[in-house]
């Protein structure tokens, strides 16, 4: 990913103010909304089937996340996301706590026979069970599984026909050709909720604006890792998770193509 | 508005602590709470039917905010609205997004049809789409309209017979005889979530232990637009939103009569 | 309450991280998230009927808050409750709220009589209107009662064979044989949505991993308190409600033996 292509895509992003269409669980929704404000994008969270299809008609992106799941919800999530394919913007789908339950799993599989889904964006044992395998998932954790998010995310991408993103110590992103790896981020990334949503917000965003998705997703990716690593670096041993949350909701707004290049370790895997 | 006044409502606010009821959307129903709290009121959001009736009978002002509007919250929110209208205490209707969706709109017009609104508080392009016009919004930002906030706000107040207030760079408060501008805020109040819907708190806060409630739409909004302004203040060259958000409700919570009596910029429009 | 216990309390947590299943309110829920993982616990918030015992099943605590209860969660919570149950795992019960409507405290009553509960958290006027008493609530403050806090606590631990978590200017916690209160603390706890949800989050996680639920109940109440005075304390004068909420937080995920030894007052009642 060449420096021009990021300095455009975060131009872009300030130029346009896409509408990224959220319909998202009821824990991190403020926080996807901030998020997305904090990148540049505009979101909106709204969710009942009666204005799904024309809400997601005038957007420029739309996240799907199953944190907080119902039947409700998820016609909601058809409709909207059928507006999408039709319209031809990018859908990004965080199947959360997918493998936790029969009901979640059986869900996000049907969604994603359905939808042709643009970006899934998960930890390891997500995507690994949305391909049908059995992962100890636990909750919203990452459970164990039996192969490298490398070859999960590889394998992934054929199966889905779909950019993947594996956040984790190293985060992984996949298209059907390519793959990188991302070498940031901080271990307190995962003791707040929400980052994993507020990620796909990001990548949302980016992707709203970008030619190529598969870099929107490595934009948006490497800027939570990177901001988490950055907040994390500015945390005072007098200070715990509340600021930490806060300091990287800071460097996410303050994210531009400048920091993103001087700090991204992204590698070929 | 004299300063007597103002003295006055922040005085009642400290020794009646009001119960102020929200039935919300579910993005910035914390941030509401938070904010109805740091003002000096008690926040109360219950949302179902089912005691929609008996919670508002108790209060002491209403927020009804269409954020995340669905059938079955808007039936809670008409019961809610006719038990506060019956009572005689003050409904604040936050109309969020509406012009964005036909469902939104309609919505909006019938509980307008079906309920005295005693403040309307909405951006410009929201409160347009109220009165039949066709505005250009996008999702939930302000989309473009054909005449100014004041005349805008000078027709609503006459049409509904209700208090507008239309937030903006300038913010525009009409009643059907009076009409006041508010030059205060910063640019930074449109890039976090629920600074509108915790307008919409404020100014209930206020409006429940207000004669007038005009003076209270003033005064909340006010409140807002300065602590907005001295947040801004506050906040160095290495913060960012994250930062902002949690000045915003610093200087909320400190406001007062002699703050907000030496900051408030009120003009006659 | 010996230091051997409290230290072995916050090792557990520290080797186990808990998952702790909440159905919960859409106000603090995501407060409730992040209390969990700052004091070393999971946390999952899935509330659909659908997966609620599959959830309970494979959690380490439940959490049960009826802040903003309808009749589709109340389902969820009996089916997660009785899987809890069965399972032996700790149901924490928090009825806020109750006696402000007939709806809530009628469903608190049916919740009670049909779920063993472990621990019961609520205010006084709350554990006061669950036993059938009529306590002057209003929406979701503590209302007047004609008993103090510790007869109060001492009656509903026999009534309903459960620990009693009362929190108030003094903590008090009863079990069948034994009382104890805590003068910890700060004012500014209660202007700030949550404090009480994140309380219950807090006794969830460490009665996830004690032998006795007791002194879980204790070790919980008394971080949330103790973590509110230490954040109150670092306080400055120019600093308000935003920053006490953040510096709440980092109290609460600093929170460990030693700290809680040191500050925690801790006496019989």
């Amino acid at each position: 990913m060449n420096n021009q292509l990021i300095q455009k895509l975060f131009l872009k992003l300030q130029e346009e103010t896409p509408l990224i269409h959220h319909i998202t669980n009821n824990v991190t929704i403020n926080d996807c909304a901030n998020a997305t404000l904090a990148i540049g994008g505009s979101p909106v969270m709204a969710a009942t089937m009666a204005e799904a299809d024309e809400m997601a008609s005038q957007s420029d992106a739309l996240v799907i996340n199953f944190g907080t799941i119902n039947d409700q919800m998820f016609e909601a999530m058809v409709i909207a996301a059928k507006a999408a394919n039709h319209k031809g913007i990018p859908v990004i789908f965080d199947p959360v706590g997918v493998g936790a339950t029969k009901y979640r799993t059986e869900k996000a599989v049907e969604f994603i026979q359905t939808i042709q889904v643009s970006i899934i964006r998960g930890n390891a044992s997500e995507v690994y069970s949305l391909m049908g395998k059995r992962a100890k998932t636990r909750g919203v954790d990452t459970g164990e599984i039996d192969m490298t998010a490398i070859d999960l995310a590889k394998e992934a991408a054929q199966h889905f026909n779909a950019i993947i993103v594996i956040s984790g110590r190293l985060d992984v992103i996949a298209n059907e050709n390519s793959i990188v790896q991302i070498d940031n981020g901080d271990v307190l990334l995962t003791r707040v909720t929400g980052t994993g949503c507020m990620t796909a917000s990001l990548i949302a965003s980016f992707a709203a604006v970008a030619d190529d998705w598969y870099y929107a997703a490595i934009a948006g990716m490497a800027t939570m890792s990177l901001a988490g690593e950055l907040a994390g670096q500015k945390l005072s041993d007098s200070e715990g998770m509340g600021t930490f949350r806060i300091k990287l909701m800071d460097e996410i707004s303050k994210m531009n193509a400048a920091t993103w290049i001087e700090g991204v370790n992204l590698n070929e895997a």
